[in-house]
Protein backbone atom coordinates (compact mmCIF):
# COMPACT_ATOMS: atom_id res chain seq x y z
CA UNK A 1 0.00 0.00 0.00
CA UNK A 2 1.38 3.33 -0.94
CA UNK A 3 1.77 6.17 1.79
CA UNK A 4 -0.69 8.81 2.77
CA UNK A 5 1.44 12.23 2.93
CA UNK A 6 -0.56 14.72 5.49
CA UNK A 7 0.60 17.77 4.50
CA UNK A 8 -0.47 20.35 7.91
CA UNK A 9 0.03 23.54 9.64
CA UNK A 10 -0.03 23.95 13.08
CA UNK A 11 -1.54 27.03 13.24
CA UNK A 12 -4.30 25.95 10.78
CA UNK A 13 -7.87 25.37 12.99
CA UNK A 14 -8.99 22.40 10.60
CA UNK A 15 -5.53 20.37 10.08
CA UNK A 16 -6.32 19.97 13.89
CA UNK A 17 -9.10 17.97 13.46
CA UNK A 18 -7.21 16.24 10.68
CA UNK A 19 -4.33 15.26 12.56
CA UNK A 20 -6.06 14.20 16.03
CA UNK A 21 -7.81 11.65 13.57
CA UNK A 22 -5.63 10.43 10.75
CA UNK A 23 -3.50 8.22 12.55
CA UNK A 24 -6.00 6.86 13.65
CA UNK A 25 -8.13 6.09 10.55
CA UNK A 26 -5.30 5.43 8.43
CA UNK A 27 -4.13 2.58 10.68
CA UNK A 28 -7.96 1.43 10.64
CA UNK A 29 -7.58 1.27 6.76
CA UNK A 30 -4.13 -0.01 6.60
CA UNK A 31 -2.49 3.09 4.82
CA UNK A 32 1.02 4.18 5.90
CA UNK A 33 1.31 7.58 6.73
CA UNK A 34 4.26 10.20 6.42
CA UNK A 35 3.42 13.66 8.55
CA UNK A 36 4.19 16.66 6.32
CA UNK A 37 4.69 19.85 8.42
CA UNK A 38 5.06 23.03 6.33
CA UNK A 39 4.33 26.91 6.96
CA UNK A 40 1.25 28.29 4.71
CA UNK A 41 2.62 32.48 5.66
CA UNK A 42 5.42 32.06 2.54
CA UNK A 43 2.14 30.34 0.63
CA UNK A 44 -0.53 32.69 2.17
CA UNK A 45 1.96 35.90 1.07
CA UNK A 46 2.53 34.36 -2.12
CA UNK A 47 -0.73 33.65 -3.63
CA UNK A 48 -2.41 36.45 -1.83
CA UNK A 49 -0.59 38.93 -0.90
CA UNK A 50 -1.45 38.80 2.41
CA UNK A 51 -0.07 38.64 5.85
CA UNK A 52 -2.21 37.01 8.23
CA UNK A 53 -4.69 34.40 8.48
CA UNK A 54 -7.18 34.66 5.40
CA UNK A 55 -9.99 33.98 8.02
CA UNK A 56 -8.80 37.12 9.39
CA UNK A 57 -8.53 38.85 6.73
CA UNK A 58 -12.23 37.98 5.86
CA UNK A 59 -14.03 38.40 9.23
CA UNK A 60 -17.29 36.28 7.61
CA UNK A 61 -15.41 33.59 6.89
CA UNK A 62 -13.49 34.01 10.07
CA UNK A 63 -16.75 33.67 11.74
CA UNK A 64 -18.48 30.74 10.00
CA UNK A 65 -14.68 28.71 10.73
CA UNK A 66 -14.74 29.35 14.83
CA UNK A 67 -18.22 27.84 15.04
CA UNK A 68 -17.44 25.35 12.03
CA UNK A 69 -14.38 23.94 14.52
CA UNK A 70 -16.89 24.08 18.05
CA UNK A 71 -19.32 21.46 15.68
CA UNK A 72 -16.39 19.56 14.40
CA UNK A 73 -14.51 19.08 17.35
CA UNK A 74 -18.04 18.05 19.12
CA UNK A 75 -18.73 15.59 16.16
CA UNK A 76 -15.46 13.83 16.29
CA UNK A 77 -15.17 14.15 20.65
CA UNK A 78 -12.23 16.25 20.22
CA UNK A 79 -11.12 18.97 22.77
CA UNK A 80 -11.32 22.46 21.26
CA UNK A 81 -10.90 25.56 23.07
CA UNK A 82 -11.11 29.03 20.70
CA UNK A 83 -7.31 30.25 21.10
CA UNK A 84 -6.85 33.51 22.20
CA UNK A 85 -4.19 34.28 19.46
CA UNK A 86 -4.54 33.41 16.01
CA UNK A 87 -2.83 32.50 14.04
CA UNK A 88 0.11 31.89 16.37
CA UNK A 89 3.45 31.72 15.19
CA UNK A 90 4.10 28.50 14.14
CA UNK A 91 7.91 28.21 12.63
CA UNK A 92 9.49 26.63 15.68
CA UNK A 93 6.42 24.27 16.21
CA UNK A 94 6.71 23.14 12.66
CA UNK A 95 10.39 22.83 12.80
CA UNK A 96 9.71 20.50 15.95
CA UNK A 97 7.06 18.44 14.17
CA UNK A 98 10.06 18.65 11.10
CA UNK A 99 12.55 17.09 13.67
CA UNK A 100 9.96 14.58 15.22
CA UNK A 101 7.41 13.98 12.74
CA UNK A 102 5.16 11.28 14.97
CA UNK A 103 1.50 11.45 15.38
CA UNK A 104 2.52 12.00 19.57
CA UNK A 105 4.24 15.02 19.09
CA UNK A 106 2.08 16.54 16.16
CA UNK A 107 -1.21 15.93 18.53
CA UNK A 108 0.60 17.16 21.47
CA UNK A 109 1.57 20.55 19.83
CA UNK A 110 -2.07 21.22 18.35
CA UNK A 111 -3.57 20.10 21.42
CA UNK A 112 -1.45 23.06 23.17
CA UNK A 113 -2.75 25.43 20.54
CA UNK A 114 -6.82 24.06 20.11
CA UNK A 115 -7.14 22.92 23.60
CA UNK A 116 -5.20 24.12 25.57
CA UNK A 117 -4.29 27.64 24.32
CA UNK A 118 -0.59 27.47 25.41
CA UNK A 119 1.22 29.74 23.37
CA UNK A 120 3.24 27.26 20.82
CA UNK A 121 5.40 29.99 19.55
CA UNK A 122 7.26 30.06 22.82
CA UNK A 123 10.12 27.38 22.72
CA UNK A 124 10.03 26.40 26.63
CA UNK A 125 6.27 26.06 26.43
CA UNK A 126 6.71 23.29 23.44
CA UNK A 127 9.64 21.99 25.06
CA UNK A 128 7.12 21.14 28.75
CA UNK A 129 4.82 20.12 25.77
CA UNK A 130 7.03 17.64 23.99
CA UNK A 131 10.57 17.46 25.74
CA UNK A 132 13.40 19.27 25.07
CA UNK A 133 15.23 17.09 22.87
CA UNK A 134 13.14 17.47 19.88
CA UNK A 135 13.08 21.29 20.43
CA UNK A 136 16.83 21.67 20.78
CA UNK A 137 17.11 19.98 17.56
CA UNK A 138 14.42 22.32 15.64
CA UNK A 139 17.06 25.06 16.34
CA UNK A 140 19.27 23.25 14.10
CA UNK A 141 20.35 24.24 10.57
CA UNK A 142 19.36 21.13 9.26
CA UNK A 143 15.82 21.17 10.79
CA UNK A 144 15.35 25.05 9.81
CA UNK A 145 16.60 23.84 5.83
CA UNK A 146 13.91 20.63 6.10
CA UNK A 147 11.25 22.65 6.61
CA UNK A 148 11.91 25.04 3.88
CA UNK A 149 12.18 21.98 1.73
CA UNK A 150 8.81 21.05 3.03
CA UNK A 151 7.25 24.24 2.41
CA UNK A 152 9.26 24.56 -1.53
CA UNK A 153 7.27 20.84 -1.75
CA UNK A 154 4.50 22.12 -0.83
CA UNK A 155 4.40 25.17 -3.40
CA UNK A 156 5.71 22.81 -6.15
CA UNK A 157 2.62 20.74 -5.03
CA UNK A 158 -0.01 23.43 -5.50
CA UNK A 159 -1.12 23.49 -2.02
CA UNK A 160 -2.90 26.67 -0.71
CA UNK A 161 -4.27 26.00 2.26
CA UNK A 162 -4.32 23.49 5.26
CA UNK A 163 -4.97 20.04 5.49
CA UNK A 164 -3.96 18.41 2.55
CA UNK A 165 -3.53 14.84 1.79
CA UNK A 166 -0.96 13.25 -1.08
CA UNK A 167 -1.74 10.57 -2.38
CA UNK A 168 -0.43 9.05 -5.94
CA UNK A 169 0.07 11.67 -6.74
CA UNK A 170 -3.32 13.20 -5.80
CA UNK A 171 -3.65 16.05 -3.70
CA UNK A 172 -7.15 16.26 -1.48
CA UNK A 173 -7.55 19.66 0.14
CA UNK A 174 -9.63 20.33 3.53
CA UNK A 175 -10.34 18.01 6.87
CA UNK A 176 -13.17 17.02 5.05
CA UNK A 177 -11.52 14.72 2.05
CA UNK A 178 -9.41 12.27 4.50
CA UNK A 179 -12.01 9.30 3.44
CA UNK A 180 -11.91 10.09 -0.11
CA UNK A 181 -8.07 10.28 0.47
CA UNK A 182 -7.59 7.30 2.07
CA UNK A 183 -9.95 5.76 -0.45
CA UNK A 184 -7.65 6.76 -3.07
CA UNK A 185 -4.52 4.98 -1.40
CA UNK A 186 -6.70 1.62 -1.13
CA UNK A 187 -7.72 1.95 -4.92
CA UNK A 188 -6.09 -1.37 -6.16
CA UNK A 189 -6.49 -3.11 -2.92
CA UNK B 1 -38.88 18.00 10.26
CA UNK B 2 -37.37 20.96 9.49
CA UNK B 3 -36.62 22.11 6.05
CA UNK B 4 -32.84 22.37 4.95
CA UNK B 5 -32.14 25.27 2.92
CA UNK B 6 -29.87 24.95 -0.45
CA UNK B 7 -28.15 27.91 -1.28
CA UNK B 8 -26.79 27.53 -4.50
CA UNK B 9 -24.93 30.08 -7.37
CA UNK B 10 -25.50 28.78 -10.93
CA UNK B 11 -22.08 29.43 -11.58
CA UNK B 12 -20.45 27.80 -8.74
CA UNK B 13 -18.82 24.32 -9.49
CA UNK B 14 -19.06 22.90 -5.96
CA UNK B 15 -22.65 23.67 -5.89
CA UNK B 16 -23.24 22.08 -8.99
CA UNK B 17 -22.25 18.59 -7.51
CA UNK B 18 -24.07 19.36 -4.69
CA UNK B 19 -26.97 20.44 -6.53
CA UNK B 20 -27.40 17.01 -8.23
CA UNK B 21 -27.48 15.41 -5.09
CA UNK B 22 -29.01 17.36 -2.60
CA UNK B 23 -32.99 16.02 -3.29
CA UNK B 24 -32.49 12.70 -3.52
CA UNK B 25 -30.22 12.79 -0.33
CA UNK B 26 -32.97 14.80 1.54
CA UNK B 27 -35.64 12.43 0.05
CA UNK B 28 -34.09 9.21 1.65
CA UNK B 29 -33.28 11.36 4.69
CA UNK B 30 -37.06 12.67 5.29
CA UNK B 31 -35.80 15.98 5.11
CA UNK B 32 -37.66 18.73 3.73
CA UNK B 33 -36.02 21.02 0.74
CA UNK B 34 -35.64 25.09 0.12
CA UNK B 35 -34.07 25.90 -3.33
CA UNK B 36 -32.57 29.17 -2.42
CA UNK B 37 -30.57 30.76 -5.13
CA UNK B 38 -28.19 33.88 -4.77
CA UNK B 39 -25.43 35.42 -6.59
CA UNK B 40 -22.01 34.96 -5.11
CA UNK B 41 -20.71 38.29 -7.48
CA UNK B 42 -22.06 40.98 -4.56
CA UNK B 43 -20.53 39.12 -1.49
CA UNK B 44 -17.46 38.72 -3.39
CA UNK B 45 -16.92 41.57 -4.58
CA UNK B 46 -17.75 43.17 -0.72
CA UNK B 47 -15.96 40.88 1.21
CA UNK B 48 -12.69 40.60 -1.16
CA UNK B 49 -12.50 43.01 -3.38
CA UNK B 50 -12.58 41.08 -6.53
CA UNK B 51 -14.79 41.06 -9.64
CA UNK B 52 -14.18 37.50 -10.65
CA UNK B 53 -14.00 34.08 -9.41
CA UNK B 54 -11.70 33.35 -6.47
CA UNK B 55 -10.39 30.38 -8.58
CA UNK B 56 -9.33 32.99 -11.14
CA UNK B 57 -7.76 35.36 -8.75
CA UNK B 58 -5.55 32.85 -7.05
CA UNK B 59 -5.05 29.87 -10.07
CA UNK B 60 -3.13 27.54 -7.82
CA UNK B 61 -6.35 27.00 -6.01
CA UNK B 62 -8.03 27.03 -9.62
CA UNK B 63 -5.85 24.33 -10.72
CA UNK B 64 -6.80 22.51 -7.92
CA UNK B 65 -10.30 22.90 -7.72
CA UNK B 66 -11.09 21.45 -12.21
CA UNK B 67 -8.85 18.61 -10.96
CA UNK B 68 -11.61 18.11 -7.97
CA UNK B 69 -14.17 18.61 -10.10
CA UNK B 70 -13.40 15.83 -12.12
CA UNK B 71 -12.87 13.79 -9.29
CA UNK B 72 -15.75 14.29 -7.78
CA UNK B 73 -18.42 13.93 -10.21
CA UNK B 74 -16.31 10.61 -11.12
CA UNK B 75 -17.31 9.64 -7.99
CA UNK B 76 -20.64 10.48 -7.97
CA UNK B 77 -21.32 9.41 -11.11
CA UNK B 78 -22.42 12.85 -12.26
CA UNK B 79 -21.47 14.32 -15.84
CA UNK B 80 -18.82 16.89 -16.17
CA UNK B 81 -17.24 18.76 -18.95
CA UNK B 82 -14.88 21.57 -17.98
CA UNK B 83 -16.55 25.10 -19.12
CA UNK B 84 -14.80 27.13 -21.69
CA UNK B 85 -16.41 30.30 -20.25
CA UNK B 86 -15.79 30.33 -16.15
CA UNK B 87 -17.50 31.96 -14.65
CA UNK B 88 -20.75 32.53 -16.89
CA UNK B 89 -22.82 35.44 -16.28
CA UNK B 90 -25.45 33.85 -13.83
CA UNK B 91 -28.02 36.55 -13.15
CA UNK B 92 -30.80 35.67 -15.15
CA UNK B 93 -30.12 31.89 -14.86
CA UNK B 94 -30.11 32.50 -11.16
CA UNK B 95 -33.34 34.81 -11.42
CA UNK B 96 -34.62 31.40 -13.55
CA UNK B 97 -33.95 29.58 -10.42
CA UNK B 98 -36.33 32.01 -8.20
CA UNK B 99 -38.91 32.06 -10.67
CA UNK B 100 -38.90 28.11 -10.70
CA UNK B 101 -36.93 26.51 -7.33
CA UNK B 102 -37.10 23.39 -8.54
CA UNK B 103 -34.51 20.56 -8.70
CA UNK B 104 -35.75 19.67 -11.95
CA UNK B 105 -35.38 23.10 -13.37
CA UNK B 106 -31.61 23.59 -11.32
CA UNK B 107 -30.21 20.36 -12.34
CA UNK B 108 -31.13 21.23 -16.12
CA UNK B 109 -29.18 25.02 -15.64
CA UNK B 110 -26.17 23.19 -13.95
CA UNK B 111 -25.99 20.36 -16.51
CA UNK B 112 -25.99 23.00 -19.57
CA UNK B 113 -22.92 24.65 -17.76
CA UNK B 114 -20.86 22.13 -16.54
CA UNK B 115 -21.61 19.26 -18.31
CA UNK B 116 -22.88 20.29 -21.93
CA UNK B 117 -20.65 23.75 -22.01
CA UNK B 118 -23.73 25.76 -22.88
CA UNK B 119 -23.87 29.49 -22.51
CA UNK B 120 -26.71 30.06 -19.71
CA UNK B 121 -25.78 33.61 -19.07
CA UNK B 122 -28.00 33.70 -22.69
CA UNK B 123 -31.84 33.76 -22.79
CA UNK B 124 -32.60 31.66 -25.84
CA UNK B 125 -30.02 28.80 -24.37
CA UNK B 126 -32.37 29.57 -20.53
CA UNK B 127 -35.50 29.06 -22.68
CA UNK B 128 -34.45 25.87 -24.68
CA UNK B 129 -33.22 24.28 -21.85
CA UNK B 130 -36.12 25.09 -19.61
CA UNK B 131 -39.01 26.43 -21.13
CA UNK B 132 -39.99 29.65 -22.16
CA UNK B 133 -42.34 30.62 -19.15
CA UNK B 134 -39.92 30.37 -16.46
CA UNK B 135 -37.22 32.95 -18.55
CA UNK B 136 -39.97 34.74 -19.26
CA UNK B 137 -41.03 35.99 -15.70
CA UNK B 138 -37.50 35.61 -14.48
CA UNK B 139 -37.31 38.82 -16.65
CA UNK B 140 -39.82 40.43 -14.15
CA UNK B 141 -39.38 43.16 -11.62
CA UNK B 142 -40.94 40.98 -9.11
CA UNK B 143 -38.38 38.26 -10.17
CA UNK B 144 -35.51 40.68 -10.06
CA UNK B 145 -36.42 41.47 -6.49
CA UNK B 146 -36.48 38.45 -5.55
CA UNK B 147 -33.31 37.52 -5.84
CA UNK B 148 -32.03 40.63 -4.94
CA UNK B 149 -33.66 40.07 -1.00
CA UNK B 150 -32.09 35.99 -1.60
CA UNK B 151 -28.72 37.39 -1.90
CA UNK B 152 -29.03 40.35 1.09
CA UNK B 153 -30.77 37.77 2.96
CA UNK B 154 -26.97 35.15 2.09
CA UNK B 155 -24.84 38.04 2.87
CA UNK B 156 -26.92 38.06 6.60
CA UNK B 157 -26.24 34.80 7.02
CA UNK B 158 -23.03 35.09 6.61
CA UNK B 159 -22.21 33.48 3.51
CA UNK B 160 -18.83 33.82 1.45
CA UNK B 161 -19.05 30.91 -0.84
CA UNK B 162 -21.39 28.48 -2.30
CA UNK B 163 -22.97 26.09 -1.78
CA UNK B 164 -24.32 25.99 1.28
CA UNK B 165 -27.06 24.34 3.32
CA UNK B 166 -28.88 26.09 6.29
CA UNK B 167 -30.52 24.06 8.87
CA UNK B 168 -31.93 25.37 12.17
CA UNK B 169 -30.25 28.60 12.02
CA UNK B 170 -26.86 26.78 11.26
CA UNK B 171 -24.54 26.85 7.92
CA UNK B 172 -22.66 24.08 6.33
CA UNK B 173 -20.59 25.58 3.77
CA UNK B 174 -18.91 23.89 1.15
CA UNK B 175 -20.65 20.04 -0.77
CA UNK B 176 -19.20 18.10 1.27
CA UNK B 177 -20.48 19.17 4.28
CA UNK B 178 -24.43 17.61 2.64
CA UNK B 179 -24.15 14.54 4.80
CA UNK B 180 -23.50 16.93 8.30
CA UNK B 181 -26.01 19.37 7.35
CA UNK B 182 -28.92 16.63 7.07
CA UNK B 183 -27.91 14.97 10.18
CA UNK B 184 -28.49 17.98 11.96
CA UNK B 185 -31.78 18.56 10.17
CA UNK B 186 -32.73 14.86 11.48
CA UNK B 187 -30.74 15.70 15.33
CA UNK B 188 -34.13 15.02 16.94
CA UNK B 189 -35.87 12.49 14.74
Amino acid sequence: MEALQFWFEPASTYSYVAAMRIEEECARAGVPLEWKPFLLGPIFAAQQGIKDSPFNVNPVRGRYMWRDLERLCAKYGIPWRKPTIFPRNTVLAARVCCAAPTGEVVRAIYRANFAEDLDIADALVLAKIVGAEPVGRALSPAVKAQLRVNTDEATRLGIFGAPNFLVGGELFFGQDRMDDAIAWARRDA
